[in-house]
C-alpha cells in the first residue's frame, strides 16, 4: 500500500527494467534548483540494490552531479561493468527524455567476509538524540530539509543573524533522523551522507549559491551489521579543509549511537562567493 | 627525446585516439600483482588532460580498480559524458585486448574562477624535506616504491621487525617526491595520492594481501596555482578510521611546503587479515 509507505521510500522509488530503470523526482525532497542530491543518490542506490544481478552489499558509491534534474520522471541506465568473485562494479547514468546525462554514478558492491576488525575512530562526544534540541522547521524553505530531524550539537546555523565578519569553524556535529522515523538502512545512510548543510554556510553564516559536484560515500557496515544496529538516527559530523577558486571540500562521518562508524563521505562542491 | 624523459612520464605515456587512447604498463611502477594504481590513475588523467576536447583543470578523479591489469598495452575508452559552461564530466574505461573493464574512472574538470578563499586546514608540522631521512631503498621489492623518495616524519614502517601485538596508529606523515626530482604537476599529485602504504601495514606492521578498490582525489589548486608553487615534493599525511569485514578506508592530504593544500584523497581498500 503506497499510502502507508514512508515519504523517503516514495521519493526514491524505482521501476525495474532490464538495463533501464525509471524513477521520478519528489517535491518532498527538493533543494535549490533540483531534487535533493541525497535523494537522487539513494534512488540510484535503490536501483542497484534491487537489481536482479546485484550481489553483496554497497561498499562505495560515487555520484557526479553533471546538470540540474528537472521535476518529473527520469531514466536510469544501469550497467554491471565488471563482476568478480566477491565484488561488483556498476555504473548508472541518469537521463531525462533522452537528453544529456544529468547524473553519473559508479558503485562497488562487495560480499564482505569476516576479518580482523579495528576502528581507530571514536564516536564523537554528544548528548543523546532525545536530549538534543530539534532544528527549527521554519528556518529553510527547501522541502528536503523538512524531511529530516536535525539536532545540532555543534555548529547550528543561525541564518537569521548577520554573516560572520571572520570565518567561523567549518565543522558541525548533529544527530539526524528521518522526520517520520524510519529504520536506518543503506538507502537512508546514502541520503544522509549528502544531508549536511554546505560547509561554506557554516563558515560564513549565510546562504550562497552552492552545489555538490561529486560525492563519494563509503559504507563500513554491511546490511547485516546495519540491521543489527536497529536505529533510526545517526550522529553526523562534517568538516572542510579548503575553499578556493569556487570549490570547497567536505568530509563527513555517520555514526551509530552504538559507537559503530557506519559510513564516511566526501564531496567537492561549487560555491559562488 | 624519450631517452631524456622522466621515468614517470614514460610510465604514464598515452597515445591519442578519438575516443580510444592507448597506454601500457611500466615495469618501473609495478606493485603486488599489477601496475601501481597511482601510475594507472595518472595515465588515465594524462589521457584526459591531453584530450583535444578537455577544458579546465582536474577537480576530481575517481578510479575504481575492477580487475588486475596484465603487463603490456591497454586501451582507454575516453568519453565526455557531459559538458557545461565551466565543468566537464568524463568517464574512462581501461581494457586489455577487448576483455572486461579492468579499471573504471570518472573525472570532473572545471574552469576555476577567482573566488573568496579560505583554508581552515593547516600544514602539518614537519622538519623540512632536506632535513628528513630518506626511507631505505631496499625495504620493499615492489618497483614503484623505488621511484619515490619517501621521507617519513611519523609512522615509518619497520617491516623487518615483528608485527605489532596491539594495533598501532594508522596515521603517517611523510615527504614524498620523485626519486629523480620532477616538478609536481597534476599527474604526479594524482599518482602520489595513491602512494601511501596501506594503512593496515602501519597498524599491524606487517605486509598482508591488500588492494585499493576505489580511490577519489580532489584537486584544490588549478594548474596555474600548481605551476606557481614550483615544487618537487609534497608533505603527505594519511589516516584510517576503520577496518571491518575485509575493507578499510584511508583519507590523505598532499601539501605544498608553502602551506597550500594541493589535494585530498580518499580510498576504500581490501585486505586479508
Amino acid at each position: 500500500m503506497l499510502a502507508k509507505q514512508h515519504l523517503f521510500d516514495d521519493a526514491t522509488r524505482v521501476t525495474a527494467g532490464d538495463s533501464r530503470w525509471r524513477g521520478q523526482t519528489s517535491d518532498d525532497y527538493w533543494a535549490f534548483v533540483g531534487p535533493f542530491g541525497g535523494a537522487t543518490a539513494a534512488t540510484i542506490l535503490r536501483a542497484l540494490i534491487d537489481h536482479p544481478q546485484r550481489s553483496g552489499d554497497p561498499l562505495s558509491l560515487t555520484v557526479n552531479f553533471c546538470a540540474p534534474i528537472a521535476q518529473g520522471p527520469f531514466d536510469l541506465d544501469v550497467r554491471l561493468v565488471k563482476a568478480n568473485r566477491s565484488t561488483q562494479h556498476w555504473s548508472v547514468e541518469l537521463t531525462q527524455e533522452g537528453a544529456d546525462v544529468a547524473t553519473f554514478a559508479t558503485a562497488v558492491f562487495a560480499a564482505r567476509r569476516p576479518s580482523w576488525s579495528h576502528q581507530p575512530a571514536q564516536l564523537p562526544k554528544a548528548p543523546p538524540f532525545e536530549a538534543a534540541r530539534p532544528y527549527p522547521k521554519s528556518s529553510l524553505t527547501m522541502s528536503w530539509v523538512r524531511q529530516y530531524d536535525f539536532r545540532f550539537i555543534e555548529g547550528e546555523p543561525q541564518f537569521a543573524g548577520a554573516p560572520h565578519a571572520e570565518p567561523a569553524s567549518a565543522s558541525s556535529k548533529m544527530w539526524i533522523g528521518d522526520r517520520v522515523p524510519r529504520k536506518i538502512d543503506m538507502l537512508s545512510l546514502m541520503s544522509m551522507s549528502d544531508a549536511f548543510f554546505g560547509r561554506i554556510f557554516h563558515v560564513r553564516n549565510e546562504m550562497l549559491p552552492f552545489g555538490t559536484v561529486s560525492l563519494t560515500t563509503y559504507f563500513h557496515a554491511d546490511a547485516e551489521d546495519l540491521a543489527g544496529e536497529d536505529i533510526s538516527h545517526v550522529l553526523a559530523v562534517a568538516d572542510a579543509r579548503i575553499f578556493h577558486k569556487s570549490y570547497g571540500d567536505q568530509s563527513g562521518e555517520l555514526w551509530s549511537p552504538n559507537r559503530r562508524l557506519l559510513a564516511t563521505t566526501h564531496q567537492i562542491a561549487y560555491f559562488k562567493a
